[in-house]
């Protein structure tokens, strides 16, 4: 598991690291990142009105950038889905 | 990343489905888990006691069984901290 933890904190990293703040996701990195990493467990992945809509779900303080923590949010979600677990 | 996600969702499985609920981690799964698969993650992985009030802390709504959504909660904060993120 530590090492399936660790890919996803690597990956936010490059992610985040392309422009604007490190430690942070901007829109254009973030549908970057979707598009390339979660194609099949985000709909419309390669649709950018759809991920500009997801992000502003996901961007509890409407900086206009995704935080580690935000990010985590996210991906919890999906994989919650995906498990098909209840809540 | 996907596959990263599938990972931790499968581990998540594995180890849920030992007793009980296969939808949650009892006291003794989380235990196991912990243990196991986040050995450096977690600090006193292998003290019961500190994994008993660790589980505590994350089990919000007190039924004694982690979901997994209260779970990945736990291993955010490991990855945000691990990561070096500022919150």
């Amino acid at each position: 598991m530590e090492s399936a933890i660790n890919v996803l904190v690597a990956q936010f990293k490059t992610f985040a690291g392309k422009d604007g703040s490190s430690q942070t996701l901007s829109k254009d990195e973030f549908q970057t990142l979707v598009a390339s990493q979660l194609p099949n467990l985000v709909k419309n992945a390669s649709d950018p009105s759809a991920i500009d809509h997801l992000m502003s779900s996901l961007d509890e303080n409407n900086d206009g950038e995704l935080t580690f923590q935000e990010f985590w949010q996210l991906i919890g979600k999906l994989a919650s889905a995906h498990g098909g677990f209840s809540q």
